[in-house]
């Protein structure tokens, strides 16, 4: 049986989706156990492995990170994080204020002694369907090398545990492909991770290739992961924009976009992160997952899955034996 | 009369294309003369304001950038950068090694007294067909919030001359647009760019705002902003390809890919850079426009006309007047 605490008060459409994505996983799953926690007078399910908490207090998506995690000491968040850091469950789940979450992560949770920073992981589309592992793609701004290396090990493992990748190639991004490329902190980290032997480090990776299976894990500081994702949400949307206008810029194009509309939409919703779940904050004691705040239910079902598994799997138990410094 | 130095052996397909766009624009423009720098003996150009010097040397793509520099002292990029240095000729173009054209720029032409570092400036589509211009590209990997201020001063004078923006809009690209967000880097530039009273500094702007016309001038680090041109290419490419096989993957997509066929293409030459012309190094004490390496004959073609109206305009001159230290 697994545990998975649950925000359910955070994000665009809560606690709607969030309701309907914690029934069908409850129903999918019989293996699975969801505490949530929220405003119960706004919750309808009943569910013998479903336990609702109230609370009397959310964090809303303009709230200060830190404070709210001070001083709301009631709210959903602050209780789904305290109840993984107490060990009642295996992990959790919020699509609320990204910073609070990461705070939450950071404060009540905590990190596994000797990991340096957390990183925020995502795993992002690529043009052959198989996607790839990408980090840090915000939790820390600024990153030194040593922390890159570590993020390299983090990823490494979530590879291969979540994906099921016996051996992932783990590549720097990076501005170039040859080893002497980069800025200071690439061309340091790059020594760094190639000196290593726990994982395959595969070389730099630049960032045209990303979505060409160029690597397994890919590996960057969270300022310049961070513009990656907003890069990429940006050009697919202002791609989509022009499209849309050239399908309905003339009668026998708006034809003609009828026949591709099915094709066209599959193409984009292979183009959508969302599909591939949420990010996660590595380098904690628990699973923290982030469900994208504007998530729809099969978004954070999609959410709810991965925190599963990565319970299930137990990888925190592995990231602390492999990168933490408790037992080394 | 304008004079501008040519380097007939860089890029993919030179000289052939070189001197395609050379015939062009001689033709277009009457007041227009030009020192080719190669092989004489493959040159067919015979016209009067077009003067042809021969160079025993070429700096080929494979070629560390200083050294060819400062070895191959008769190649066409050398003596071509040397032309500009001595004021014979009033800038330069070249598609060949960047890394080496930007060394010439650097080493040959030099930088403008007070300017700390030169900058690689493009400008890139967005979805209206605007445009904005980018730097740093790449000149630098690693850049001082003062240098940030420093290419925003003569991105600035970029746009307002070569770009007829009377007040261009300048911002900071970062990963939030509130003036706490970001790297170390980026907190330190805001300030910096905020106190200043040079250029009308528009704030924080996300990599995903960039294509809807966010900002006219947008600037950033060389490691970041190489990271976002390259991502940028590659997304487009991999939509393309995802888009292609798309239609072509059943008889009446392909019926429909027929219909759209021109509107497609109109709308893939709408995203492509090259269409803007090349990028040009600011901060030098000379015009050195470099053209993409896979350029064909009309992209080497804006590239002549882009030092051309650079040199008619004496941008040099307004930026060492308005960020050198020489008269300050």
């Amino acid at each position: 049986m697994v545990k998975i605490a649950i925000d359910m008060m955070g994000g665009d459409d809560a606690p709607g989706i969030v309701l309907e994505a914690v029934e069908k996983a409850v129903k999918d799953f019989k293996d699975l156990e969801i505490i949530l926690f929220g405003d119960q007078n706004k919750c309808d399910i009943n569910h013998g492995r479903v336990e609702v908490r109230h609370c009397t207090e959310a964090i809303t998506m303009e709230d200060e990170p830190v404070r709210a995690i001070k001083r709301k000491k009631d709210s959903s968040m602050v209780r789904m994080a305290e109840a993984v850091k107490s060990g009642e469950a295996d992990g959790c789940v919020s699509a609320g204020n990204t910073g609070a979450l990461m705070s939450a992560g950071l404060f009540i949770v905590g990190r596994i002694k000797g990991v340096e920073r957390p990183a925020l992981v995502l795993t992002l589309p690529t043009v052959s369907g198989k996607g790839f592992v990408f980090m840090d793609v915000g939790a820390n701004a600024d990153a030194k090398a040593e922390h890159l290396l570590q993020y390299a090990q983090l990823g490494n493992i979530y590879a291969q545990k979540i994906r099921n990748i016996e051996q992932p190639s783990v590549a720097l991004l990076n501005i170039g492909t040859e080893a002497a490329k980069g800025n200071t902190l690439t061309k340091k980290a790059y020594h760094l991770m190639e000196e290593q032997q726990g994982f395959h480090f595969s070389g730099n990776v630049e960032a045209k290739a990303l979505m060409d299976d160029a690597a397994d894990v890919v590996v960057t500081d969270g300022y310049t992961g961070n513009m990656i994702l907003k890069n990429l949400e940006g050009v697919a949307k202002s791609i989509g924009k022009m499209l849309k206008s050239t399908l309905l810029s003339s009668f026998k194009n708006k034809l003609a976009a009828l026949v591709l509309r099915k094709d066209l939409n599959d193409l984009t919703s292979k183009m959508d992160y969302a599909e591939y779940g949420g990010s996660v904050l590595l380098g904690l004691n628990g699973i923290v997952v982030k469900a994208h705040g504007s998530s729809n239910a099969k978004a954070f079902y999609s959410a709810i899955r991965q925190a599963k598994v990565a319970g299930e799997l137990n990888i925190v138990n592995t990231m602390r034996e492999t990168v933490g410094t408790e037992n080394g």
